[in-house]
């Protein structure tokens, strides 16, 4: 019999937001696997999702890291970044996939939510038609930010758009002009782009930063007073619905 | 000392999502507040979140109700639904105060997450200036249904919009015409709307509809053959990004 794919949420950053569901199955998991940047992981780290979870494993619990061969180096050509990282999700899935065909269940460890902008979609696309999988869902990192800034973030049928800092200008503007409530995640470079439609839109105002939400190096600061330059990837704004008085 | 005022989110449905931390300021807390619905109220039953945690409540724990006056019900001029509503969030927030005044924490169990479309929010923007708050985000039921469908919801730079089913059909239109995920919650009543916008779109192919996710009377059905006459409250519409290859 083939092990099952697990994928776990274990929410944004506090190791206290782990559902006891998450919990249950880390436990019970022979394999545990995780997605780790190359420089982390030669510095004997197991990257964000890894500490979360860290002090529940037993000695006798298979780590198994998935190890980014890229971050954002330049690649010569006729290497692309979507090229490589195509051929490293094949082949952590392979990896994935010996310990299944071993009959051990792996568990692949996420930070917020697997489904939710999560790397373990990559493994679950390739593996979802071979071998049964479970998906435990997880507090995301957007609801760990409205928590921790004390901003309800959308009220009654209010709309809400979830975007990528990544996307152009214009489109980011596009959407942020008819947006009742909106998430603005992946913000690092990002960041002034993202203020300066903002700004143009007259939502500045309304919109709240918090960089690593729930994690003990949380920071939240004035959406004015954030250096563009010191942005990092684990930051978000948001901004949060038209108050509802009723 | 005043009492503090926790909104706790408890998860889609399944007990089993609950947070390490939820449990432990549930355990902590000598009042639990909790919206119902009159009807459940008067048969004795706690309502959806109650029903989450009622397991691991004490005797000793005091239990409050916070009972809706209205449901759908028709109401004679010059009551309107608003007032009503707006007058019982009042009186809530002020049952709530009496034990924050008397040095007891109050936490208010929310189905899901406080913060994404949840009663508790109209406690908080009544309290928060006066008593010191916290918020415990919880495992939403848009995430809690991709997982029981097993479709990841969200690639890369996508951007995702989530919306309400009770939106016009025009809004519903031009907001899903552009969405690269969608979820649609709240169907209900507005299921038939729903589904008729999205084959207008030509994307009720993609699409994926759920009943209370998570929970033990969960039901996931082709689109083709929800009866929209019998479509519950708890019910969503999925739609995914478009699959990444990379």
């Amino acid at each position: 019999m083939a092990g099952r794919l697990i994928g776990l949420g274990v929410g944004p950053g506090d190791p206290e937001l782990l559902t006891l569901k998450a919990l249950r199955l880390l436990r019970a998991s022979p394999v545990i696997g995780y997605f780790v940047a190359k420089a982390k992981h030669h510095a004997g780290q197991g990257g964000n999702a890894f500490a979360i979870i860290e002090e529940h494993l037993l000695e006798t619990q298979q780590r198994l890291p998935l190890v980014y061969p890229v971050t954002t180096e330049k690649l010569e050509p006729p290497l692309t970044y979507e090229g490589v990282i195509s051929d490293f999700y094949d082949s952590a899935a392979a990896q994935v996939a010996l310990h299944l065909d071993a009959g051990r269940d792996v568990a692949v460890i996420c930070e917020g939510d697997p489904f939710f902008y999560g790397s373990y979609m990559y493994l679950h696309d390739r593996l979802s038609d071979r071998y049964d999988t479970e998906v435990v869902p997880g507090v995301c990192s957007m609801l760990g930010s409205a928590a921790v800034l004390g901003v309800p973030l959308v009220y009654r049928n209010q709309s809400l758009s979830v975007l990528s800092g990544v996307l152009p200008e214009d489109e980011l503007k596009h959407r942020l002009a008819d947006a009742d409530a909106a998430v603005v995640m992946k913000l690092g470079r990002n960041f002034d782009k993202v203020r300066r439609v903002l700004r143009e839109l007259g939502r500045d105002g309304g919109a709240h930063y918090v960089e690593r939400a729930t994690m003990r190096e949380q920071r939240i600061v004035a959406l004015d007073d954030v250096d563009p330059m010191a942005s990092p990837y684990f930051s978000m704004i948001v901004i949060p619905g038209q108050r509802w008085n009723g």
